[in-house]
């Protein structure tokens, strides 16, 4: 194999993660390392779209010491898009961009943090650099709190998410029960078509503080079944907690928002603000004489770096620089992933899945993992999701408040 | 003075906070080191509805390592409630009672952890005993994450509710910046009376991650000067962070729900769910063509102990622990409070502030700490709260997840 000698770019695409800094800070510090073969390493303001409008910085310039940092800052520090490329064989104006910028900057490497949107985004990248002579290696990173991706056992983002929902949960399960009330609590997790997130608050039931219910987009949404549920565990124990993941819909498709009631739209245009959790809950308090809440984790779940896992964040980092590893050796078209090591002491060996396979597929939490009424997951889930969340990630302080890193992003020289 | 020899009896009151059960531990464990002097230490259930209804724990058959735990497990271990006693001159019937359960079990030792209402409580109950001859000691220790409670410098369970809210806060403003698009967050904090717990998201702003604009209830609520600000500030910058008191109101005392729209009644009669922020950015969002994402708090920030002050924590169990030493060496009818030590280095002493006075008073953001235009707060606020939240609390995990304590809770026979 012959060695590619030139620049590198690197992206974060989509929603943030608590982790998605780490896998920066993995391909970047690997990359930087990487002397004779990588010279600049540049990082794309808002992914491809800091790309296409040639606004990237030079990570060389960074401070080691705020690198570090990196790794425990959450959310998306060279920022993010969920710009989607076109099929090149009907648009090829972006391609054409994209092929200018990096022969202009001499870039061979490019490495792209995302979910299957980004991979997809990687996949035609590649090919089309191929078909026009270009050579460039190009490797996805996983990420996403949803855990969707296919091909690897889990994916960066998701633990840290699953463990701040569960630690919350447990608590918010003690606080719901300190009156001598009724009280039925309904808890409204991210995941529009995967519930690897909802299913999460299983982990507190687990520990004995979770929710009685827990509902999945993989399982057809049943209204009035759920109102059954709930008023069946509501009139033996006066308190109900229900886990429901904003994805959860009907077979015909319906979320709930479209479910009940006429969903609202402003001046604008938009669709009515508010969640799956509190509209529940208002459905809920017109057929059962109880205090109800509504609670929506909202963003708190995906960027809770004071909660994240020690775990997830090693592992994103790994997945960060076995991309750059694996590309400086000559590998391309691939997403790095992680395979479960047998036994029982919890262990991965990362893997390589072709990053075709991963656009066009979509991992859900098995239905055999969901118990058969669909409203709780099985042992099964428990024990995949248990290891990935036992230990706490450090994160430097200063006051008592997170020492974020404070990336100083030179704009590269055109 | 003379030794009062006899049974103690604690309870735990209104909402519940990171580390009421602190306190419980506090007062629990130095009442039962009262050798000679104390001899049962009671738990209420459900506070003083506990008493009533002749419902409490024996504390000393709990396991000494479950009263250590105890320490970091949020919420109300043993239950809370929202009961108002009568005035005595015109209702007298569960003062009756009380006396009556005082009587039965010797009791001459009143613990009651709570806010304003809570020493209301005690301080009736005692002025009761003691005009019919009962000898018994009525000590209040003080718990709000509201932290209006007067005379004391801070109240335990502020802290860290404020260091979870400032610590969220950071995180959320980063993942509201990851688009290369406009943003408007409207983020919801508690506090029906007193903005402590809004201003607190200003510690976030100090360290550069904070919101732009908040509103706390102390100042006058003006919606059409509220939606000028943020839309100045959006035209500017394309992102606002606004951190709203769910208690903002008008001179005329109307809330936002009551403000915007009709509020809506479910079939009981029960008001509308879904809270200030949601409203206001419904609100925004028919103003404003931008992204705009309401975020509540909620209980989230009240049982929070996985991000707790490690010096809430310390405090709130001095709190209880000198409450009982004070009562057992004679005092009675008052209330435990800090003051807090001149000097640059933080720290406190105990002291001791009336009932009575507590009772009827409530203690609210200085308006000089608050900016002149009502929609941020001054250094003043930043220098007396961050060296509340400067350190973490280490609670127990398994599993990475929080080993709350487990009270055995038995009964007192009757």
């Amino acid at each position: 194999m012959s060695v590619l000698r030139g620049n590198a770019i690197f992206g974060q695409s989509g929603g943030p993660t608590a982790v998605i800094n780490a896998s920066a800070a993995g391909v970047i510090e690997t990359a930087l390392r990487q002397t004779g073969i990588i010279d600049k390493v540049y990082g794309a303001a808002h992914g491809i779209v800091g790309i296409l409008n040639e606004v990237f910085y030079d990570m060389g310039q960074e401070d080691p010491q705020e690198l570090l940092y990196l790794r425990t800052t959450p959310s998306s520090a060279l920022g993010s898009c969920r710009y989607k490329l076109a099929d090149p064989k009907k648009d090829d104006t972006d391609y054409l961009r994209l092929l200018e910028v990096f022969k202009k900057y001499n870039i061979r490497y490019f490495f792209y943090n995302g979910g299957n949107d980004s991979m997809d985004t990687c996949s035609k990248v590649s090919n089309y650099m191929r078909e026009h002579g270009y050579e460039c290696r190009v490797m996805g990173v996983p990420k996403t709190i949803d855990n969707d991706l296919y091909g690897t056992d889990h994916c960066p983002g998701f633990a840290s998410a699953a463990k701040y929902i569960a630690t919350a949960t447990m608590e918010v399960y003690l606080d719901s029960r300190v009156y001598d009330t009724g009280m039925i609590t309904v808890l409204e997790i991210m995941g529009r078509n995967a519930g690897w997130l909802a299913a999460a608050t299983a982990l507190a039931s687990y520990k004995g503080y979770g929710p009685d219910l827990i509902y999945l987009p993989e399982v057809p949404f049943d209204l009035d079944r759920m109102v059954e549920d709930v008023s069946r565990i509501y009139k033996q124990t006066g308190k109900v907690i229900v886990a429901v993941s904003e994805g959860v819909r009907t077979p015909a498709g319906r979320y709930i928002p479209e479910l009940i009631g006429t969903p609202k739209v402003d001046a604008f245009g938009h669709k009515q603000m508010g969640g799956a959790a509190a509209i529940l809950a208002e459905y809920l308090a017109d057929r059962i004489d109880t205090k109800i809440r509504a609670i929506e984790f909202s963003l708190l779940q995906r960027c809770a770096a004071h909660c994240a896992s020690a775990i997830d964040v090693e592992e994103a980092y790994l997945a960060g620089k076995t991309a750059v590893e694996e590309a400086v050796s000559g590998t391309t078209d691939y997403m790095v992933g992680f395979e479960r090591l047998p036994g029982s002491e919890y262990g991965i060996k990362t893997i390589l899945i072709p990053l075709q396979d991963v656009a066009n597929a979509e991992h859900l939490v098995p239905r055999e993992w969901i118990n058969a009424e669909g409203n709780f997951v099985n042992q099964e889930y428990i024990d995949y999701a248990l290891p990935l969340i036992s230990e706490e990630s450090v994160t430097v302080k200063e006051d008592g408040l997170p020492r974020f890193a404070r990336l100083r992003k030179v704009l590269a020289t055109r």
